[in-house]
């Protein structure tokens, strides 16, 4: 591999997150040889694959890094013998999104992104579509990794290594920035820092926080409710209820709050959709900021702007990833991966997101056992909602669709549920072939 | 024990079920010779204990039986050398469960005897109180079996088998209705009729149905969302969404309404509170009837009007239990028992609501192994729920309390959860010496 | 059913035992109407089964009962529409089985009809022909249950549940006899015994032992070390260590003598080999004498001398199970059944001997937990020697085959395991035809 | 820490191994700077702790460390305030070990130090020594480490873990030479090959094989069964049978020779014993001779023939995991530590052999998950001999140490163990107190 350097192939190549990957490969060329990088897209987003790409290829230049960007609308000549394979698209692009926000807002439910009723809307466009890439790549680059960051990021990990052979690891931003913040709450570097996590994507607890070897869980969590810094740009900072916390005596991730603060978080949204708008409609104005910056010609670094558009750190993780995958760093990071008895609580065969070693020869989740009672029943009934949700999408079964929605903990009924679920389906009717 | 006969104690001997209990012991009496039947009760229930402890010497004077009914108030005179313990105390006695009820209403969440916050409540107040039981057991009566009915009757019953040496046995209504609308809809005997009960008390399924020995679990799903029964007076008759009991295909139990239909549920209790009370208050005045009718010196067998009362057959239950164990008959009920790894998915040391075997010498959960996910998540977070509430009610401490009604499917947020724990601590205070 | 009454397949109907089984049928016929019984074997076995078949139908013609019986060596007649098949064959006759006792010996190691290297032998000479007999059953009698008592029981009776859609339980006449040995010890009726049955196959422990309800495991364990009966015809009657059986403190069954006397038996089996002749070779010679009485015209009755064939009630038992699942007898029998999780230290998908509730849809076990230690670890090994004898039979893996026997705790070495596989397969060829 | 430098006692500090630990600490003091290094040993030991003491006082003297060597007999004035705290004593010393070798050769048994009944007779006496340090370290040094060295390491790891509070780390070099192995095998650099040790002490495997990240399970196994290196000192140079080893596909420890081969190493081991004397006593001249070299005023560095003892690599392992942990250094090392579900197959209870994530904060075993069933049963089997042996050796418990030895795969019957025990018992009277 290292004679001829890597290829690496980028599925949603046009985002406006691409130039955050294309800087975290530049800053490590010296040990991670990228000759070959691959922006693939769609054709409704050929304008912006052009702009980002275009931005990339001035990134590399003025680095003066040897690696060739290809952009193209065809993934199978992109995937072609790829040594890594990275997903950051979105079906349906923002419009999908925000319709995933307002369908359960109607029905005086939670409509967020990733958790809920709309993150399970956008489960079930995504899992087909992330199953064609993988049957490509069974085809195409059978070796390779994917390092998926397509959100809902554990459910379509699940997916993929229930329903194919491919090597993959599910990232997510949220446990970075959550050890980026212990660090800083304890003014200590990162490396000193060793959060072990346990749960499930979007509700992963830092169960235990160490700094230099020093057990400092309940001095951060001490922090945490009275200094409250959710770190998460797209989650309104509401407080934790400073007991249940500290009784808790872990790190919740920012997204606990749509499940401990169910009500308040309900409000908070009904009113931010009457005034700003929903968070996708405000990512969408960011993002055609974004984009105009991008398009600018004498731009080649990646712009400080798209630190704000939240989801920071993410292309970076994955960077950090995919070289200690190609050097054997055998560093610990958390990941999505198959849980294989990591968590007792939980079946073998789902996805956990949970600190891991990162080999060449594969993601090892370090061992947790049973976890606490405290964390145990709700991550449990997400899990299960998240298999559901797996299951209907693969079958396209609505019996099934329906029961996910009824298991989650953000809709209130089976009878609301079916009403969202109605129209999630009526309104996606294009990008849910499977419900035909 | 044949010679001397059985000595049994029933705690709460003043409830409105007595009567049921003692015509039990009456039809049993050739196999059951119960001798000593001591009815005990505390001060404030005196009066009852009188009225229907009268009545019950009616009952067994006209029957003709060789059964000496004891009343007192003495409760360690009742316990000592006892065959079985029955338990039927309401602590706080009606007007707190009208408390239970009212308190979460005001937060606008669901408000009920034995399930949410009401019934985290109730546990709060009775464990203290079972477990001074099992200790005076523990000493006067230690190989006696207590066959519990206080409710929640699945949480009393893992409080006392975690935290005492007493044989017991938690008995639930829910489950012997259920499979008596099986056999009415089957048009079959009871005995033809075998479900396979699995899940949590007042969260159990008929996981599977069989009607001499065929599988009619469909066909009973079907006439169940057609024709809807729910067959226990405590709980509104909400319609099941088809769809998703149809996909679920497996008898949900009534109580299920409050978890499958939470929204429709929490706005008939609030009409229903505006209106004709909450159950509570319905039922207080049904008792003041049923004491009524009672106190007439010319009656001598359980009135008819009883059975409108909610909770018929429990005391049936009782008797039918206590008459397997003592007999050694070997034959199937659903009962509270510890897990011991029964249902795979739940911890071994919780109790669950089977299908098990009765022996004289214990009470054999069948296995169930692994249950399906569509089932498994709910009962898992109610589960971590009732294991938090009865660590609370053991050592008083707020943030765990605080955690168990955060957990708790039916309470919308932590911070509601406080404030909701907060009214159950004050409005309780007498009752709850643990947390001050 | 009732009406058209049962039909009943016997493979291997020209077993020695078969008159015990129509002696059962003829017993039961009130409540188990077998109108049509087959009794089926191969071409080598037609002169036996002439003469055993003359002796059903001349009991049968005493008994006055309305049965018929077909002797056939077509499979598939005997197979179509059957509501029961029971099988008791023995693949490569006694001639077989006396090698499987001597090649063994050989190499120092004991030579046992159905455990060690003897039973692995056995076993991969029956799965085959099981397995074929499972497919002719999948096609001709999906519906029928499976009731095998054919040697090594746990391990085909795992074979079928692993590898067909039939319904299968296995039996075995040793915790039968366990039964009514500690009935006889009690001075009890059989129906007052309740022994709680954990284990494997002739690996099965008495945990528990119950007499009217109480506890009385020490009792019979101080009796058992005292008053050595074995209680099996087929092993000789090696003194326990009383000491460590004590400890044990439960009933060990008959072959546990191979494991926990493993030196003592196989100097005794040296020595009668070198007088007697080895069991299978006494058993040719009893089963001539005994099929020289069934062929006298005269007899009309099981003959008293099968009882001292051994395995006696072997018949009796599977007239039992058949009698308890068509008439839905919730009795509570030990057989051979998919583990499930009822065991807890051993895999979900393995055959476990163990009691379980037999009704009309299905054998379902008791709940078990984890076990204790000292029994834990010698069931393990051999549950993963079954496991890998299985995968051996199957698929005729060599090295499979080779990792089994190493694995058996009556094999002392992989060396020696080499040498008795290379001679079974070489002395078994014809039988043997997944190894060619 | 850093500023007052480490405190390390050594328990058995006057053993032959001390100067490859002095050299590991003299070699690592820029990292690790152990200011204050204490030899204990017993009264018994003290010409050697003189004779090896103040070799390390001259070893540290020559490569001008600051860091003083304590010579004593006072084991509490070492263990106050240590940091961290090896052990490498042999309670009776090697003709104790001798002893244990012998004994079950009597009776055609394998006879090992730390295998079989040989290394369980070293447990009894171990257990109770080395809980008496660890209540004295839970008064003097609560948080310091306990690096375990003595064997047999597994169990001894066990019983502290068990019934102690003392952080305890068991360590071995058996896998560690086993890695060495593997690079030499590859010809690579150790830090190029990761082993997934999976098991027990002296029972361990190396279940998969990376280079670079490339599986070379295969290619390893092939060379192992065609060029055959143990590796370890201590054990004869048997042929692995070749077919099993590559159905395994696994890389065996050198003492899996013991179970895989139990005939033939038994034959020599009897062959030896007649002839050069037991391991031990062929040890026992080597110390002799050690003494003599160590003895010598000129000598300041590590002798070359400490490296023939057997082994070599112990100490070393010692202080690449102390300095891990003192550092921080989160590398994977082959340690025995508490399983808690890291091997789904074994109770969470145990400690197991594993590969495990090294941290300031502890010791973090990988996820294993179930194993292969070829290697389930004998290490199941194993590990339930194991929790006997401490159960016996805490409770002094002569029918639990029976069971134990029957239990045990190199003990052949109940009857046989039962002689083994009584010898062991009466000649170690005296250091078996807990037997009395």
């Amino acid at each position: 591999m290292i004679e001829k350097g890597l290829k690496i192939a980028i599925i949603g190549g046009g985002s406006s997150y691409t130039p955050e990957i294309i800087e975290g490969f530049i800053n490590r060329y010296a040990e991670l040889p990228v000759k070959e990088l691959w922006l693939v897209d769609i054709e409704a987003g050929k304008d912006k694959l052009e702009i980002v790409g275009n931005l990339a290829k001035r990134m590399v230049k003025k680095a003066g890094v040897d690696c060739t960007i290809n952009l193209t609308l065809d993934r199978r000549s992109a995937l072609k013998d790829a040594d890594f394979v990275t997903t950051q698209f979105r079906v349906g692009l923002l419009d999908a999104r925000i319709r995933d926000e307002k369908i359960p807002l109607r029905y005086g439910c939670m409509g967020q992104e990733t958790t809920g009723a709309g993150g399970f809307a956008k489960a079930l466009r995504t899992i087909p579509v992330i199953l064609d890439i993988c049957r490509d790549m069974e085809e195409l680059c059978p070796d390779a990794w994917l390092v998926n960051f397509t959100n809902p990021s554990g459910i379509i990990t699940e997916a993929v290594l229930k329903h194919t052979k491919i090597k993959c690891v599910g990232l997510c931003n949220v446990p970075i920035l959550m050890q980026k913040m212990v660090a800083e709450m304890m003014e200590a570097e990162e490396t000193d820092i060793f959060v072990h996590f346990v749960g499930l994507n979007h509700l992963v607890w830092g169960r235990k926080v160490y700094c230099k070897g020093e057990d400092v869980t309940e001095k951060v969590v001490d922090l945490l409710v009275h200094d409250i810094q959710s770190g998460v740009k797209n989650i309104p900072e509401n407080e934790w209820v400073a007991e249940q916390i500290k009784d808790l005596n872990m790190l919740p991730c920012p997204y606990h709050r749509y499940f401990y603060l169910t009500d308040e978080m309900l409000k908070e949204e009904i009113e931010a959709a009457k005034t700003v708008g929903t968070r996708g409609e405000v990512v969408k104005k960011v993002e055609e900021e974004l984009f105009a910056i991008y398009a600018n010609q004498d731009l080649d670094v990646k712009p400080k702007q798209l630190e704000e558009r939240g989801g920071q750190y993410y292309s970076d993780a994955a960077c950090t990833l995919i070289h200690a995958i190609y050097n054997d760093k055998r560093i610990v990071m958390p990941v999505n991966v198959r849980n294989n008895g990591a968590i007792a609580d939980l079946p073998e065969n789902v996805v956990v997101e949970t600190s891991a070693l990162i080999t060449k020869h594969g993601v090892l989740p370090l061992n947790t056992g049973r976890v606490e009672t405290k964390i145990r029943g709700l991550m449990q009934v997400v899990k299960a909602y998240e298999e559901l949700t797996i299951e209907a999408a693969v079958t396209g079964d609505y019996g099934v669709a329906l029961q996910a929605l009824t298991m989650n903990p953000l809709v209130t009924s089976a009878g609301i549920a079916k009403k969202i679920l109605d129209d999630i389906l009526l309104e996606n009717k294009e990008y849910l072939p499977q419900f035909q």
